[in-house]
Formats: structure tokens, C-alpha cells, sequence
């Protein structure tokens, strides 16, 4: 269910496909499992990997023995430590802060296992079945080495080293002040303290990570592999196996089974089967299990301790978190997860002179970590958001009057990218949007509430997030598209962004047949890959409607000034006269059409026949093929804004959450495809709630082997747990975006867990500042247990 | 062997890899048979397709029953004509005139079949056994129809008609005439009239046809093929299919097996596949054998009947030519190779105010024709030069001092594309050049030899030709590509035109390189394919260095520009004051290296991290992906031209001819590569050789069966006929063209068998008027049989 309201409407220009909920061309196929799909892709003389993991947390590898494995019926290459580059690399390198990412920790392989399920070493065989016989046969010797699991143990003077020099296993400890906290704290009428704790999460994907390698006779690897960034992958790759970029080139998948930031960064797969690829001279395929997956990437567990001093009237004074984060046995993308959170995710999202923050990217002997939608900011808004709450509930003051008195309006300078403002801001509309329609007024206290069963509302809002990383220090994220206009009046898009499954594909075609002037339908993605698109920085950030469409605008306004040029020389009309509507070319403001797309194009690389009564007669013209081709930073960064509204019930003898309603405000500037942004929402909203109630990898605690490796240990959301959502979509125009768009992506994801922690405390009066939500914590909060 | 001589230099550049003779990267692999051949490419789950073929010449198809063949293991689908789309089209659409390619006369299998071999019906199947056994057992019913062998039968009243309303089976019948040709023989001292004929022959590329069709679930159509023309073979299987370009995508090969113009258009396997693909949901492969290959395409065989009217001097008062094109059952490129042939190879030769060209481009119940370097000319310049030297001994006249007082000099208005000039044109040079070397003036008459064993010398030129398509008639053949540099420095080139073994791959690498100041091991071919590359006529017409190199220059300028752009503003320099050498970048006129290629190249798109003592230090440009797209036509069309000196020995007991001696002489503007050239030179004069001695397609006159289907029936010559090849590359720069390069692709092939039959006539002193120029021949010819 959703609701489209345009707060700002470019009145200069008649929209005629952008805007429109036009199907995804690719829905039907990807709904039957289509071949698009990475795990359906297949090489004939394709070999399958496996590989061997460690079952220490932490140990040394003093001896490995293949010869038993290699001598196994179908084996055809072994690779352990030792066939390894000793290149560090950081597997996530491209797009974020380039200055963080060069914490370089990690080999394909080490003669080191810091967790359990590290690389040890891995088998190529004609089957799977093969290579996992094969695996039972390496005979490893481990020397074992203490371990510590949690983050601020790890800290501690003595605890054991990880990576070699890191003084407290602190990966990087960044700090970042500004006007005077503790003066802050003096002028506060009270100070709040909390600590607040997230776990660790995983992305559950439904495509499994899988990858296909192959390297050919002139020494060219090419890589299939279901990743977000396939640039991204290409320059991890020639880091870590010490190969020139341009020896490597990345597939991009047509679409991939879901990726949520879990998919960024390369795992074992890519450069494992690629040595087994240069090893054999045969394409490799490694597909990993669900229990793979979960090992392979997971939102980072952080823990904050937060501080805030306020006036009576509900503002801030000062603000201050300590966050530590546990990075698990690699940095991997936590050093800019750490960043993202502090910035974004505290210090920007509300107003106040006196703002303090200190993070600790720390190295565990837990599983590494990785990308996950929302990037450290639902970490930050479960305890910026559930301590405003309980402010508010100290006070005496309205959760809403404080968030409003202390957020940002439109035009003021951005919180943390200095050279911008805040170009379109909608966030008082968010709120007050979701507000009247659950009835916020009618929100009543805890206190008079009886009953086993008892209801509460909540809320939370995203006050700042990003279309991207531009602006952000050093960060650029460009992105390009190709497009070329065929003699059929189709348009061939090239552009190396993937569709992690949100629409992105559908959006940048909706966005180039606008800006032509084509059909939706005339609009067809080429196959890309690292060596023909140019760069794109990746699927992430809710970065790719908004940067990779601006490049895509550009590159079909390119197209179009080329095709209307033609056109003018064949009607003999000066261009700027000729206007392009679905396909067809007119006098600018009448409806006489003139020619089609299809001719001009035609027109410019080929001899155009037309039969007439005196035979054939050709025109031509020596333009060339019509082609736009563009390689652009994004303009700005814009923020959405979003506010999300729920409605809880909360069983007092059982513990048990169950959300009624939920109402998810975005202000996202124009919707390019209002369908496919519905669907960002809800499924944010899905993966929220979990987060909020039931989600965690849980760990023994004395080996760190992990717990929750398949749907059966590790609950997610069913459909029977999901609440009627209301996608209210606040189209607040983004003057810099193509046709007015901002990001989405990632907003929907980051409210729920403190939305619903509010609400819970609003039905039964209990706080809990410990993720998940769980029955057990509740019943123990209520004095139950 | 090779002699270089550069006539006119290009001073104001210094060339550091244009000219080189830099090795073709993919030799090796080449070599070895590399996986870039599609003969060596696979998809998973392929099934196999087998062609039925007609045992008849000409019949209707009254029945035809695949019950039984369907029910055989491992058959998967059947086609007939039933399941053929009923859109008649020529399988070589997209570059030469379109007017003249109009002529669509082909069903991808029809209810009539029109020669023995023609298309009945196809079987995709498991295994290639199990397709061909499936043929056996498909049961066709055909009622016979009269043949006709002969394209001057088939002219005449009451000939069998082949294509339904086609008068006198002519396809097209072009008649051209400049001047009074009547008045023009009334002038004349002497007319020479004389009847020449040259054979079918075989393009005999070593890699067989072979393509693999996929049809996905989104109805896309994805073609890998051993063609000449990607594009062309998307026009044409868009028309054949009914099916819209943009739906399909035909994948460019790394390289090919050799095509010679046999590769230039679709035929059964391409159209065949496709329907089997379509209607199995399976990748289906077809290779064809060699008997296929010498049914799917062959250069036409042509009767000339040749009047020539001379004054004493030698000067031309009148020419006139009468050609019959034997078509075949099908017209395909024979009406685009009778116009070549009539005017590039007989009207535009040597000056005359009078002469009249008439072509009979005629279908008979014989294999049709395609493709084959040279197009037309080979047939024309063996009537043509033959006819001279008849004269000049009639005459006594010089065979060189005749052709210098006919021929064109630079500077001339073309003789057949009116807008241009001749703006490079060395054939005086050539001819010259060729006559010192082979000592012309100490050769004897043929009257005076004696003994069994008599040597001759001869020599032939070709005059006109072209360097593409562009500026004949209708014809703008263009061609484009899209230079991409890479953060490592290197350049990723995406070009549509295919490499088919001339080098032509490495020669617009070269050009790349040079523009871009890089070194030649920095450009990288990507693939590419008909979604992502733009548009390009084909490796066809000597066009490809030409046209093809002409805009991935423009391409490579282009992303010049804009990598200088990026450096200046990095530099803080003005780019105008900046060049680049071998990938580093300079202050003009210094030997000061600022930075490199590599280093803007990453900056352009990525910041750029450089370490310093203050810790890591970061430049940003918002330029992006430094590239240049260009779609192009090639400025102008020079002529290359040429002249083949070579000496034989004639055995006068068995008839046999042996070429002792040949010395190639080429006008081709700048050499790119000239060991590549030279290829070009001595592979031309290879098979050229065969054409002059040996090679002939031979059928029996009853039933019009091809009886020469393999390499033991059908010879061309092998290392043993081959002499001392000497390759004069006379590098008469072009203006328009790449660093001053022009075509040099066909002119080898052009000039043996004239060059042969007027060496033989020096030695043995009999004119052989129909090649090949057997032992048989000249032993009737010297009265012996």
C-alpha cells in the first residue's frame, strides 16, 4: 500500500516515463530462476572448488600435506598458503575513502587462521563431491594460539595479537570533535548515559555467493562472480593475486539474487578459484553453502556508549559516543562501516555545538564482517533514537517536539560534507506525514495500561543519510553509461552498475528513455563487463538511481543532441526545433511528425532505402552511429530523509512482539519507478524487523565457532510476521538528481530496530538497549524471569 | 622478403609504433589453435545441428515426413521449411549499396530447392551422430525440375525459370556507359576483341564455418559466429527471423580461421541454429564440414567477352565489356560483385573517353557464390591485363610503356567516385620498381626460345582500387570504437570489426597506441559484440586499416583530449603544453616526465593516494572515466595500387607451369605494420597462384553435383609451388588516412593469373584465355594434344 505526494514538481518538462511503476523487464524470468542468475552460470570443462576452512579461532598453520588429496580420483589442483601472492589487500577497495581501505590485512591464503572458517586451502575437482572428499584428506598440523572474542577485551594490554603490530588490535581509532563537549555537559539541565548493544547479523541473501573463473592462453583472467561492484572486485583482485587490472576482466551478472551489502566485497571464492583457474588452465566454479555465506559477511557488531546532555526544553547541549566495533578477524569494510556510523549515523543526525565521537574498529578472532544496507547507521539509530526516547520520557517532552526542535531544515549547510547544503530536505514532513495517520496524538503512557496483551506506538527517524559517497571525504563514486541508438529505434544501454535486485536495471532504463525520449520498452541493457563499461563505483550506498542515473541522463542527453543533429540534416530543420516523444520526432509544439528515431538512426550509419514510385531512393548521412558515452561524478549528495511510524503488541506472559502497523515516511526526491521504490521500503522494513526482534549469529563462546549457520538456527521474518506497511513516498524534488531523484535504498532498513524498541517500551514500559528484542530480554525486563 | 621504401614522409610526427613491424599478440595462441576460434567455442547443455541437403538440382519439395527422425534417440527438434519464416532476404545486407542488395531472393529453407546442396531441413540432436543419422531418416518427397548449368542458357527464351517472375533469370543487368563507345571503335587503329573466362573457385579458409546459437528466457538471441561482419549478420538474421535487431546480439571472435570474403555473409547454419535454439530453449551448435564449406560460398565464375579499340601509340580510342555472372541459384553479393567487377575492374582501370560496361548478373541450378578478396576483380584484370599484352604483341608495342600511357596519374579526378581525386597514387612507382628488379628490359621474345624447359617473364597491375566502400555509390561504410584507458595505463579498445587473419586486429591496436603515445603492449582488445561496439560495415573491400583504423584514431584523440584535460589540471598546466611518449607524460619539448597515463587515468576517476611523510595525501578529479567513443565514415576512399612482376618456366612435354619468381609491389600509403602487409602480399599471390594454375570447382554437367568437395579434388597449391616471394611495399602516404594509411588487402590476389598467363605467353608464346592455365591447356594450345 503506498501513497505518492510530490511536495515540488519540475513544471518544465511533461514526464512520460519516468515516474511511472513500469514492471521490471526481467521480473518474470528472475521469478522463474532465471539463467541471469550467477549460481545458473556454467563453463563446458568446468571444474568445482571447495574450500577447507579452519576449525581454530586462532592457530598457526606448521604444517600442511596435500599429496593424500592430490592423489584422489577427479582432484586436478591444490592450492594452500603456499601457491599464494604475499599481497595484502583490503577486499572492498574502490569507492569509499581510499585513505581507510588502506588497512591491507588479509592473503588469499595465510599460514594463519584467525577464525573459524578461515582459509586454509582449497581442492578443484571435476565434481563437488570430489572436492569434498578431497578436503577430508588434507592433513593439517595447527599450532594454537589464544583467542579473544570480544572487542574490548581485545583492547586490553595483553590480549592476544591478531595481526602483527597492531597495538590493542585496534584496526584504525578515530576521533572526531567538534565545538567543546565538555563545556556542553556543564551547560546541561541533565545528562543521559546509556549503553547500547547490536549484534551481529547476516544479509541472508537468497542467492548464494558463486563464482566461475577462467584464464585463457594469452594470460586474460575473466571473472563471473555475484558481486555488487564488479570494479571494485577487478582491483581487489589484481591486488591480491598481483595481476594487472587490465589482465582481468569482471563479468557483470544480468542481476543477482539479492546482495544487501553483503555481496561488495570479494570473498575466498574469486581469487581462490582464479589461482585454481591459472593452476589448471580450466574455468572454476565454487558456489558457496548458506553456512558459507553466513561466514563470509555479516553487519559489524557495535557496541556505543552514549552521552548526552540536554536542556530542559529538550536541547542538545552536548553529545558524545564511544562505539566499539567488532571487526572480527579482518578490517574488510569496517574501517569506513566505523566511519559511515560515526558520522552519518551520530554526529550529523541532529543539530548541536558540542558534538564528540571515538570509534574502535577492532580485530577479534570472530568471523570478519562486511557490508550490510544501512552501513553502521541502524547500529547508531537503535541507540540515538531509543536514548532520545528515553529522554523525552525523563523530561516530560514529546518524541516528536525534540526531534524537530534539534533537527535540520532545507538550505542548511549538510552536517558532513561541508561544500553542500541541504538542497531538499523533507524531514518535518516525514515525521508529521506518519504522524497523523497513526494518530500520534491519541499515544498514550505506559503507565495506564493493563491487560496480558498490551499496545504501543513508536517512531524513528533516518535525520541525515547519503545518494552515495560523493562529497565524503576523498570519496567520488563515479559511474558512467554508454548509450547507443539502433537502427531499430531501440537503445542499447551499457552500464556497469548491477542490479542487486532493488530495480536499480529498471530505474536507469526508465531514466535514459525519458531523457531520449523512447518508449520504455526501446530501452535494453547490453551485457558489461570491466573492460567495456566505464567505471562505476558499485551497488551501494543508496547510490545507484541517483549517480549512476545522473551519468546514464547524461549520457542519453549526449545521444539525443547527436540524434536530433541528424535529424535536422535530414528535414533540413534547425535541431533545436525538433522535439522526441516515444519514438517518434517532431516540429517542436505541434503534433506533426516528422521522421522516427528508428530513420535518424538508421539514417546515420547506414544508406536509408525508401521504395518510391521512381524506385529506391537513399539518403544518408556520415554521423555515425548514434552514441552517448559519459563517465561523470555525481553532482552532489543529497539527503533522504524518512521517518518510520509502528504500532506494536507485546504479550506480557510471553514476551512476544508482534508489530501491527507500520507506516514508512521517505522523502527520496522524485520516484523514478514509485513500485520499485515501494519495494525498497518494505523489504527494508522486512529486514529491520528482524534485526529489531529476533536476528543474531551467536557464537560458543569459548571456541568462537559459530552457532546459526542455517535458516533453522538463524530466524528471519516470515511472511506471517510482517505487518501491513504503508510506503508513504514524499517526492521532495532534488534539484541536482536525474529528474529530480535522490536515494532510497537504505533508509527503509535503518528505523525499525529503535522505531519498535520505542513502541515496546510505549505498550509494557520496559527499555531494552540490547538487539534483538527478544521474548527472554522482555519477560526479564518485566521481572518475569 | 621484403624491400620498404617511404615516398613521401609525414615529417611533422615522430612514429614510435605506427610503422613498427610489432608481432600480432595472439600468434601464439593462434598457433597453438586457440580458444578465440569459434570452432573451439562451447556452451554448456549445446546440442548439435546437421543440415539436410538436396540431392537435386532443382525441385519442388511435394512431401516432407520427420516423424520417423524425431522419434530417434536423442533428437531434440526439427525444422523444415514449414517452420521458416517467409521473409526472403540477402544474407549480406548492411555495406555495400543498398539499392543493388535489394535483390532478396532467399527463405531460410524454402519449399523448392534450387541447387545440389541446398537447404532441406535440420536436426538439432544430443550428439552430431545422433543429428546425422536423424537426417537419414528424414523421408522427402521432391518433384524434379528442369536445370540449367549455364548462365547463357539460362538468358535464354524458355530456360527454366529459378526465381519466380526474374525475365531471363537475370538478378540484376546493369548497363554503364561514358562517351560514344560506337564512335570510339570507329576511331580506332585496331580493335581486339577477345572472350575470357575464369572458374569457380573456393576461398579455402582453414577454419570451417561454424556457429552456436542461444535463445534466453527473455527472448533474446545470442549468435557466436565465424563471421566477417557482426553486423551484417544481425541485419540479416534480423530480416531472415523476422525478429527486431536490438533482440539480437551477435558476438564478435577473437579472431577467425582466415574468411577471404567467404565469411562476409550469413548462410544456413547462422538462420538454422537460431530456429533450433528458439524452439528448444538450448544452445545449438553447427560446424560445417568441408564439402559444406565449398557449397556455402565460392567466387563466381564470369564470362568476358572483351573489345578493345587502340590507335598505333596505343592509347585507347574504345572498351567495352560484356560480363556473365554465373549467380548460382541465388544472387547473394553476385549483383554488389558485378558492379565491382564492372567498375573497379574494367571501367575505371585505364583512361578512355568511350567505354561501356554491360553485366549479366544471371541465376542459375550451380552452388551460389559469396565473398572472395578481390570481388569481381581477379576475373575482370585477367580478361583486362591479358588483353593488353595481346595487344602490345600484336601492336609491338611495350606492355609497361602501354599501360604508362593509359593509366591515371595522382592528382587525377577518380575515375568511379566523382567527388574525390586520386590523392596518393604511386602505380608508376610500383610498375618502375618492379621492372628494375625483374630486369624487364632484357626480355626476350618468345620466338626465339628454345629447348622443353622455356623461361618468360610477365607482369599485370592493378590501377584502381579502394580502401572501403565509401563514396561508391550509396556506400558510407562506417565504422567506430571506444578507447577506454585503464587505471594501470593501459587501453581498453572496443571495435565491431573482426580480425580474420590479416593482422587487422594489431594494425588499429598500433594506431591506438601511436595516437594515445602509449606502447603497444598497453592496448587490449575487450570483446565485443553488436549491443556494446558501435557499428561496422566488416572486414571486407581493403577497408579495415583504412576505415576501421580511421575512427579508433579519432577514438583514441578523443580520450587523448580528455586524458591531457585531466593532467593539466592535476599539473596546473595548460594540456596544449603537455605530450605523452610511451606512456609518460611530458612537458612539450622537455625530457621532464610529469607523470604517466596510469597515474591520470586513476586520478581522472578514483582519488588518487600518494604516501607522503605527512601520512596518505589525496588528488581527485570529477573528469571520470577517461574514454572516446567515436562512430565515424571514412573520409575519403584512395586508392591503394599495385603491379606484379614474375617470372615462370614452362615445361613444353607435360604442359606444367612453374612460377620461379614473383616481386609484389604495393602502393598502400603508410604501412602500419609491414610485416603484416607483407602477409597480406604474400597470401594474396598464394592463392592468387592457385587461381592462375590450378584451382577450379568442377561439377557434373547432368546433374550439376559439386565434384570437388575436398582437398584431394580441389587443389591449391601447397609450400612446393610457392617461389621466392619478394613483397616492395612503396609507402605513398595517404593524407586522410591513419598516419597516412590506405587499404592493402586485395590488390595481391588481383594481379597472378594475368601476371602467369602473360608470363607464360612470354615463354611458350600461347595465350591462355580461360584459367586455370593447365598443363592440359597448354599442351592443346602448343598443339601437343
Amino acid at each position: 500500500m503506498s501513497k505518492l505526494r510530490t511536495i515540488e514538481l519540475d513544471k518544465t518538462r511533461e514526464l512520460h516515463v519516468v515516474g511511472k511503476s513500469v514492471s521490471k523487464p526481467d521480473a518474470w524470468e528472475k521469478a522463474k530462476g532465471g539463467s541471469g542468475y550467477p549460481v545458473n552460470f556454467r563453463l563446458p570443462r568446468m571444474l568445482h572448488a571447495k574450500l577447507l576452512r579452519s576449525p581454530y579461532a586462532h592457530a598457526r598453520i606448521v604444517k600442511i600435506e596435500t599429496s593424500k588429496a592430490q592423489r584422489l580420483r577427479g582432484v586436478r589442483a591444490i592450492i594452500t598458503h603456499k601457491d599464494v601472492p604475499k599481497a595484502s589487500f583490503t577486499p572492498y577497495y574502490t569507492s569509499p575513502p581510499m585513505a581507510l581501505t588502506l588497512v591491507r590485512d588479509l592473503l588469499v591464503l595465510d599460514d594463519r587462521v584467525r577464525f573459524v572458517g578461515d582459509g586454509v586451502a582449497a581442492v578443484a575437482a571435476e565434481t563437488v563431491e570430489e572436492a569434498e572428499e578431497a578436503l577430508d584428506l588434507i592433513d593439517v598440523e595447527y599450532e594454537q594460539l589464544p583467542a579473544v572474542f570480544d572487542p574490548e577485551e581485545a583492547m586490553k594490554p595483553g590480549a592476544p595479537e591478531i595481526h602483527q603490530g597492531v597495538k590493542n588490535n585496534a584496526a584504525i581509532s578515530p576521533v572526531l570533535s567538534f565545538g567543546d563537549v565538555e563545556r556542553g555537559f556543564e551547560e546541561a539541565g541533565s545528562i543521559f548515559e546509556g549503553k547500547y548493544e547490536t549484534p551481529r547479523v547476516s544479509t541472508c541473501y537468497m542467492e548464494p555467493r558463486v563464482c566461475v573463473t577462467q584464464y585463457d592462453d594469452m594470460g586474460n583472467l575473466t571473472v563471473y562472480s555475484s558481486i555488487q561492484a564488479i570494479f571494485g572486485l577487478r582491483q581487489a583482485l589484481s591486488v591480491g593475486l598481483g595481476m594487472p587490472e587490465s589482465r582481468i576482466n569482471v563479468i557483470k551478472p544480468p542481476y543477482i539474487g539479492g546482495g544487501f551489502g553483503g555481496k561488495l566485497e570479494m570473498s575466498f571464492l574469486e581469487p581462490v578459484c582464479s589461482l585454481l583457474s591459472i593452476k589448471t588452465g580450466r574455468p572454476v566454479r565454487m558456489e558457496y553453502t548458506r553456512s558459507e555465506d553466513f561466514l563470509s559477511s555479516s553487519r559489524h557488531r557495535i557496541r556505543m556508549y552514549l552521552k548526552t546532555g540536554v536542556k530542559k526544553d529538550g536541547s542538545f547541549t552536548a553529545r558524545y559516543c564511544r562505539s566499539v566495533l567488532d571487526a572480527g578477524a579482518h578490517a574488510t569494510q569496517a574501517p569506513v562501516v566505523i566511519m559511515v556510523h560515526g558520522t552519518f549515523g551520530f554526529l550529523g543526525t541532529y543539530k548541536c555545538a558540542n558534538r564528540k565521537w571515538e570509534g574502535y574498529c577492532v580485530y577479534t578472532n570472530n568471523v570478519i564482517g562486511g557490508g550490510y544496507r544501512g552501513y553502521g547507521a541502524p547500529q547508531a539509530a537503535f541507540a540515538v533514537e531509543s536514548q532520545i526516547d528515553e529522554i523525552c520520557e525523563e523530561l516530560k517532552l514529546d518524541p516528536i517536539e525534540m526531534r524537530l526542535k534539534n533537527c535540520h531544515s532545507q538550505g542548511d549547510p549538510h552536517p558532513e560534507i561541508p561544500e553542500l547544503n541541504l538542497s531538499s530536505y523533507a524531514l518535518r514532513d516525514c515525521i508529521s506525514e506518519g504522524a497523523t495517520r497513526l494518530a500520534w496524538g491519541q499515544r498514550s503512557h505506559p503507565e495506564g495500561k493493563s491487560g496480558m496483551v498490551r499496545r504501543g506506538i513508536g517512531f524513528a527517524c533516518v535525520p541525515i543519510w547519503v545518494s552515495g559517497g560523493y562529497g565524503i571525504p576523498d570519496v567520488y563514486e563515479h559511474s558512467g553509461a554508454v548509450v547507443k541508438v539502433n537502427p531499430d529505434g531501440t537503445v542499447s544501454l551499457n552500464t556497469g552498475v548491477v542490479d542487486i535486485g532493488g530495480g536499480q536495471n529498471t530505474a536507469i532504463m526508465q531514466i535514459v528513455a525519458e531523457e531520449l525520449g523512447v518508449p520504455f520498452e526501446a530501452v535494453k541493457l547490453t551485457s558489461s563487463d570491466t573492460d567495456n563499461s566505464p567505471f562505476d563505483s558499485g551497488t551501494h550506498a543508496s547510490r545507484v538511481t541517483y549517480a549512476a542515473g545522473y551519468a546514464a541522463r547524461l549520457a542519453a542527453a549526449e545521444a539525443k543532441r547527436k540524434l536530433l543533429g541528424v535529424a535536422g540534416e535530414l528535414l533540413k530543420a534547425d535541431p533545436a526545433d525538433l522535439e522526441i516523444e516515444n519514438g517518434d520526432i517532431y516540429l517542436r509544439g505541434t503534433r506533426e511528425k516528422k521522421t522516427t528515431v528508428a530513420d535518424v538512426a538508421t539514417a546515420a550509419h547506414l544508406p536509408s532505402v525508401i521504395i518510391t514510385e521512381n524506385g529506391p531512393q537513399v539518403t544518408v548521412s556520415k554521423k555515425g552511429t548514434i552514441m552517448g558515452a559519459v563517465s561523470s561524478a555525481p553532482p552532489a549528495n543529497p539527503t533522504p530523509t524518512a521517518a518510520l511510524f509502528v504500532e506494536v503488541e507485546v504479550d506480557t506472559e510471553t514476551g512476544e512482539v508482534r508489530v501491527l502497523r507500520a507506516i514508512s515516511t521517505h522523502d527520496l526526491g522524485r520516484a523514478i519507478n514509485p513500485k520499485a521504490a515501494e519495494g525498497q521500503v518494505e523489504g527494508g522494513f522486512v529486514q529491520g524487523l528482524g534485526y529489531a526482534l529476533m536476528e543474531e549469529m551467536l557464537f560458543d563462546q569459548e571456541t568462537g565457532t559459530c552457532l546459526t549457520l542455517d535458516f533453522l538456527d538463524y530466524k528471519i521474518p516470515t511472511a506471517m510476521e510482517v505487518p501491513r506497511i504503508e510506503s508513504v513516498l514524499l517526492e521532495a524534488v532534488e534539484e541536482t538528481g536525474p529528474f529530480g531523484a535522490k536515494g532510497i535504498g537504505e533508509p527503509p532498513i535503518i528505523m525499525p530496530a529503535p522505531a519498535i524498541a520505542n513502541a515496546v517500551y510505549n505498550a509494557v514500559g520496559v527499555r531494552i538497549r540490547e538487539l534483538p528484542i527478544t521474548p527472554e530480554k522482555i519477560l526479564k525486563a518485566l521481572g518475569k524471569l
